[in-house]
């Protein structure tokens, strides 16, 4: 492409603000000075905040978008009556071709449905999936779909371990990820159909992926395997569970530190300790769940990111743009037959 | 019952072995002196061990069994051909009114299989679940099923809320436990068909239950309902993502505090505070699993525990031993007649 790197930007979608925006601008701009940005949402607003900064006033550019999409809208809703917000906005933007990517902290299931509407789903992929990055005690992994369906059939679930292994080797940078199925058991005998159909295709398959076939629970933060595959109701409740253990884990160790003096003194101590401990599990590090199966590179922040976790899915949506995941998709799911799909389902019969 | 409150033991079950099983014998026989045990096994390995302890010798009582139940045995083979191993044995020894509850720590499979086949599902109960005691920020909540069932449809969902609120009266000793129905979102429109049918039901149907609606993964851990009712494939992975983070979070911190000297002096000075904070997290301290929905109490403790995670599943069987859970059950399914079904089913459909 002849123009920079563009990212668009939904400016209004997240609890904290357009100043967080703005402010996380300021950080990514100095790791990226190639790029460009279009804010979309209040213009009045949005001039006041970004012509404070000098720094802003070559990279940034600001389009006027009156409406504004709340947490509380539901899709059919955005998708009949939202033509005016930012979200329509951002996303319309990359559909015209004036910007690489979208980056939106807004309502997950308005911006899916917005997306899904305008950019359209890759040829081959039936749904679309949000892949988020979880800390692993080896690195990073990714897990898909973390809530873009509240289903998943054997065939979905297949678009998912293509999607998430193209995924995982432009974000994790590796030759050949491993790819599992999140299951109650690693034993082939185990679990539901889609599941069990799913491996059955991807170990048939002639497809260039490394398959581990099933997972479990605790497989995640083991990082047993790069890529997680999972249906977007048992993958959003595994992702929250996580949440909410690493939280109470938090708070029990708190409480720990505070019950003496002496403990007390020794938490003053280990205090840089401890911040390392926080910046590790801080969730604004890995902020940004991606969808993949769309013509076109959405990343979704989360709601109440500030400017930390907003610069951060700044800089995904960035390293998204620089790779194009489109063809290895589109090339791995063709090799999936229709004809391939049926002699698997036929000898699973048997 | 004119006999002592009597526990059927499966001495062969864990991977611990038996030596395990009779040192938990020592800690629950002193904090339940009246209560007597069963131990089913290889009789020459069991009266050895038992024999070295004089406190034992009133209250542990030991029976022959030759086989052993491997945890790779499918639970088909055992049903054919387990009639000879111990698990089959502690089992039974309940069926023929000998004990009033079983607990194993062995195949979980295959512990089912023989349990539903020997014992019986509760009238009106279509299918038994796995219940387990999750620790929360509020203290402990209820979760089921975490493995009994690949899937559930909506009654399904309905008999573990009905089971769960019955378990979390007898055993965290509310007098108004308070249900939620785990999903993607707290919203009415949210989630799969099972989930949503199962709420219409449980608000519609005239039950004596403080139904709470939908909950999230993270609100488990913030303990915001008593019981959280899912399917057997969400809850196992729910759980044991739990446990993975829980095990991530503890590693990343001994990194922090290994990280410098200076961390290193407050790390040993908040040693006590540690030590706390680990027998909070300890797995072996809520350990068990309890079944559900059958014509007796059986009691899963996990295949890893030592001899203080068998003591608290011992303790937990006899509390659950004490309190009859089975009228509560079979009283409240009662209120929810096929007729209240197929009416709700019905306004579902306009």
């Amino acid at each position: 492409m002849s123009r920079a790197l563009t990212v668009s930007i939904d400016a209004m979608g997240g609890d904290a603000g357009p100043g967080a925006v703005v402010s996380a601008l300021l950080k990514t701009s100095l790791r990226h000075p190639e790029a460009r940005f279009v804010l979309h949402g209040d213009e009045a607003e949005l001039n006041a905040l970004v012509s404070r900064q000098a720094r802003l006033k070559d990279c940034v550019s600001v389009r006027h978008a009156p409406g504004r999409v709340s947490m509380e809208d539901k899709p059919s809703h955005v998708l009949r009556r939202g033509k005016d917000t930012s979200m329509w906005h951002a996303v319309h933007c990359v559909k015209a071709g004036e910007a690489d990517v979208v980056v939106s902290a807004g309502n997950t299931g308005a911006l899916m449905a917005v997306s899904m509407f305008g950019l359209g789903i890759i040829e081959g992929i039936s749904r679309p999936a949000i892949a988020t990055i979880w800390p692993t005690l080896k690195g990073q992994t990714i897990v898909l779909d973390v809530g873009a369906n509240v289903s998943a059939s054997e065939e979905q679930l297949v678009d998912f371990a293509v999607m998430g292994e193209a995924f995982a080797r432009v974000i994790l940078g590796l030759e050949r990820p491993l790819v599992g199925i999140l299951n109650v058991g690693a034993e082939d005998q185990k679990g539901n159909d889609a599941v069990k159909g799913a491996a059955q295709i991807l170990r048939a398959a002639n497809l260039p992926m490394a398959f581990h076939g099933f997972v479990e629970g605790d497989d995640i933060a083991k990082g047993t395997v790069d890529v997680v595959v999972t249906d977007g109701f048992t993958g959003n409740i595994a992702l929250k569970t996580a949440e909410g253990t690493a939280r109470l884990v938090g708070s029990y160790l708190r409480q720990a530190l505070r019950r003496s003096l002496l403990s007390r003194l020794g938490a003053v101590i280990a205090a840089g300790a401890l911040d390392t401990l926080r910046r590790k599990l801080d969730p604004r590090a890995v902020n940004g769940g991606v969808f993949l199966g769309l013509n076109g590179v959405v990343v979704k922040s989360h709601g109440g990111a500030d400017a930390v976790g907003f610069a951060s899915a700044l800089d995904l949506a960035i390293d998204m743009a620089r790779a194009d995941l489109k063809p290895r998709i589109t090339e791995a799911r063709g090799r999936i037959t229709a004809e391939s799909i049926q002699m698997i389902d036929k000898v699973g019969e048997l």
